[in-house]
């Protein structure tokens, strides 16, 4: 962990996951529905021993799963108590056949923990325009059972190109109690979210009022998971929730409450660590690419020249070959649409500036091709015109990417 | 060529270029720029034996090479009589002096041939925040011998990761004149025209009105290069320029003439197949993709959802991969912006449906799989909820443009 947010009074647990915080159990088996990759893990359930608050937010792709079109009717109460999720098929693009198996899956899930089918989140990924091979799916969900550690079972069956599963956990006090937010997450590829990511889980066991529960995971997804890009593309299937249940007692956090910044800043630690492990993951990737922006106009504005950095096949294919082309930098900002003065602007890779107020600066390119050789890259503009800034985290692009995406139906 | 909009009327010239216009000459030399490749022609001057009325249209991205800047104030007084071109070196991010080596190049060539220096447009493509070599341009432009047949040797010398030079010329016949029309362009990374792409440049022998020249340009930029993408990357240089010398003779060309509809055709033909060409020989491509949106809210939609398919690195790698997986290009229009309606959207890979008002439908996966591996493969989307279309090229995503890109600057 090196992100800087997380101070002292939150203690990071690397093993940790959705299963930390008190009162939520997991579980996964492998039922048969993804047919590549060594972890076979593709079904699971979690779930919470008690009614929760739960906030959530989607994909603003125009097309959306029918998992997330359920779970958006299942949310809409701001109560919830547990979550099914499948990997291998996305049931996307499936008509009313897709609505009814989301909506068993549901069922299901509610049959096998004791919550309300309408208290159950549902989501899938995996390939679009298959059914979901129904028959596995109840098989599968008969076989789970529930586990205080299962979470780290669950972070891998929700896995599909990652090469490794996601997940952390941090604790945090306040008056005597202990608190603890625990997330996994999942990629690889179709990653550019635009509301939420492709699978975050998030739970706490502190007593979260919804209205500050709501309000708190949009704030951390914008500057989270809305800022990782691996490929451009958006998924259908997007789904970033969290699922409070007040376990660890204590009175209702609201934002006047005094552990209401703890508690923020937990859940900000928890998706960064993730957002940025999807990055690390992307599909092909071998280098975590972080970009930061900074003397924008506006926010808004540099939130698009961070990203349009990170999403540039031309700067991808750059970093990936240590290649210290900062020429493709200014390219991207330029066409992210925010205002630019070039006779301002400076261009760092690492800390070795390269463009200065308008100007290339001479620099040693092996010391810059070391920069670009290190598993993280980090890139710095200031676009010379403001002060407002923004950071995203991307990955390079190798041959990998390609094959991984041509070579079977993902 | 296989475009439909090319009438009988209309003479296809194959070994045409900008040269096929009466008055029109160019020459091409090695200068030294550009050290990478096979086509070691880098440095070349197109000129008019009289003055031309001139329109062009440039990058839209904020930072803008030093010579768009130049060219931009050359061509404001609509009047122009040559051009004189770099690859290997773009002259973008290089301050000060990056502009009085435009305004240099531009006299240079205006010593050359004997037109006035505002008269001459500058264009270079190659790598960003590296000075030119002035020395090299001085010692080549003074070698430049100007030829009645010189246009496709100028189309060589504009390449950079380009495989192959892209020419072509028409001629229309009215009231007993012959009246031509001829291109050139090059790719073929960095790629996503935002009014105009990397070098398009044409001629005209017509005696084209002002107002018209530029209209026509404009309306025929938006319907081939600005539909153009190969890695969604826009270039800092992109220039797209028109000259017409009238030395065909006649009357005025603007919209009331009778030869007016055929000179917009012919703008259309020369610009769409050199927009095709630029996709087809995408860095990296092993095929063109052309997709067509149908069915489409607004124009402006149609245009959006037709460029996200082209843009999506998991389309391009599916069809590099010959992989039926219709369910990315849904993705990819439900995240362009455009209005949807899954329930009756259709797509179609080829002439084969596989996807009909929000049902997969059975395909023969044979079949399709050859439609995927033939050299231009078509993609249809009908997105079910009006009737305005577009179409947009791109091409296929390959291990060769991650190869390209990561193992030179360019």
């Amino acid at each position: 962990m090196t992100e800087s947010s997380i101070t002292g009074v939150l203690r990071v647990i690397p093993d940790g996951s959705v299963t930390t915080p008190e009162g939520f159990y997991a579980g996964a088996v492998y039922a048969g529905v993804k047919t590549y990759g060594d972890d076979k893990l593709d079904l699971g359930i979690l779930y919470s021993d008690r009614p929760c608050h739960v906030a959530a937010v989607f994909t603003r792709n125009e097309v959306k799963g029918a998992c997330v079109l359920v779970t958006m009717e299942h949310v809409a109460d701001g109560r919830a108590q547990a979550l099914v999720v499948n990997a291998g098929c996305a049931n996307v693009c499936t008509g009313e056949q897709g609505l009814e198996d989301a909506r068993e899956m549901a069922r299901l899930a509610a049959l096998r923990t004791g919550a309300a089918a309408r208290d159950v989140l549902v989501c899938s990924t995996g390939v679009i325009g298959v059914p979901l091979p129904m028959d596995r799916i109840r098989e599968g969900i008969a076989r789970i059972t529930l586990d205080p550690d299962g979470g780290r079972a669950l972070a891998r069956a929700i896995m599909t190109t990652d090469t490794r599963p996601k997940h952390i956990a941090m604790q945090f006090q306040h008056e005597g109690r202990t608190y603890a937010v625990g997330g996994i997450a999942k990629g690889s590829g179709m990653i550019h979210p635009d509301m939420a990511t492709m699978f975050c889980f998030l739970t706490t066991d502190a007593p979260v009022a919804p209205a500050f529960l709501d309000a708190t995971l949009r704030s951390v997804a914008d500057r989270t998971f809305n800022m990782v890009s691996v490929d451009g593309d958006t998924s259908t299937s997007d789904t970033m929730a969290v699922l409070a249940n007040g376990a660890a007692g204590g009175d209702p956090i609201d934002a006047g409450h005094g552990a209401a910044q703890l508690f923020q800043e937990a859940l900000y630690g928890v998706s960064l660590h993730l957002a940025r492990e999807i990055a690390r993951d992307g599909e092909g990737a071998s280098r975590l690419i972080e970009v930061r922006v900074y003397g924008a106009a506006t926010k808004e504005e540099a939130r698009r020249a961070a990203r349009a950095v990170t999403v540039s096949p031309l700067v991808k294919t750059a970093v990936y070959g240590r290649d210290p082309n900062w020429g493709r930098v200014m390219m991207a900002v330029g066409r992210s649409g925010a205002r630019v003065d070039v006779s301002r602007a400076v261009v760092r890779l690492g800390d070795v500036a390269v463009f200065v107020r308008g100007r290339p600066v001479p620099f040693d390119e092996e010391e810059v091709r070391a920069i670009l050789g290190a598993p993280e890259v980090r890139i710095e503009v200031n676009l010379g015109v403001g002060s407002e800034g923004a950071t995203a985290w991307g990955c390079d692009l190798t041959e990998a990417y390609v094959r991984i995406n041509s070579e079977y139906t993902t």
